[in-house]
C-alpha cells in the first residue's frame, strides 16, 4: 500500500521526479518517458514502478499501449502533509507581523509606514 | 547543500516527519524533540542531523540551550516542485469540466444543470 514514507522516497530521485514533470505535460507511454534519458529500457521501467508503487502514477490500457499518467490522491496525501508546514510558515509571519506592528507603535510611528 | 534530493529523502521517515510537524507548533530542543519517541538520544540526534543537512531545519543558539527551529527556504524548494504538479491536476479538471460542458450541451441540457 502507498504510504508517505513510499512517495516521499519515490521523489528523492532526479529521473523520478523528471518522469512525473513529462507526465505533468499528460500522460505518455515508458518508451516515450524513456526518451529524455540515457537510460535502457529496464531502468526507465523500474523507476515507473517504483512510482506506481508509491501511487504517484498509474497506467491505463489502451490496445496494445499501457500509457502512464499522474495519480492524484498520492499526490495529494503529500501535499496535505506539506499543508501542515505551510500553515505553520504563514502563522509564524503573521505572528511577526504583529510584534513589528507593536514595535513601530511603540516608536512612535504611525502603523502604516 | 541541500537538494530536493535529500529534501524528500528526508522527509520519507516517520520520526523525521513527526519531529517537523512538532517544530511546526514552535521550536524545541533535541531533548523536548525525542521526549514523545522511545528512542535513545544518539538516534534522534541523528535524525536532527539529517533534517539539518536536508535544509529542513535550523538551529540557534541560545545561551547553553541550542533550539531547533523550521527552515523556510528548504521547505519552499519542495512546494514549488509540488506546485507544478498540483497546477498540472488543477489543469486537467478544468479541460475535464469544457469536456462535461460540452457534452451536457450536446444533449440539450442547459449549462446549469
Amino acid at each position: 500500500m502507498p504510504t508517505l514514507d513510499t512517495a516521499f522516497s519515490a521523489l528523492s530521485d532526479p529521473t523520478r521526479r523528471a518522469i512525473l514533470a513529462r507526465l505533468a505535460l499528460g500522460e505518455a507511454t515508458v518508451l516515450e518517458l524513456g526518451k529524455p534519458f540515457k537510460m535502457t529500457q529496464p531502468a526507465i521501467s523500474q523507476h515507473i514502478k517504483v512510482l506506481q508503487g508509491a501511487g504517484l502514477i498509474v497506467r491505463r490500457v489502451d490496445g496494445t499501449r499501457r500509457p502512464c499518467s499522474l495519480s492524484k490522491p498520492g499526490f495529494e496525501a503529500m501535499d496535505q502533509w506539506l499543508a501542515m508546514l505551510r500553515e505553520a510558515f504563514e502563522k509564524n509571519y503573521d505572528r511577526l507581523d504583529h510584534v513589528l506592528a507593536g514595535m513601530k507603535l511603540e516608536n512612535g510611528e504611525k502603523r502604516d509606514e
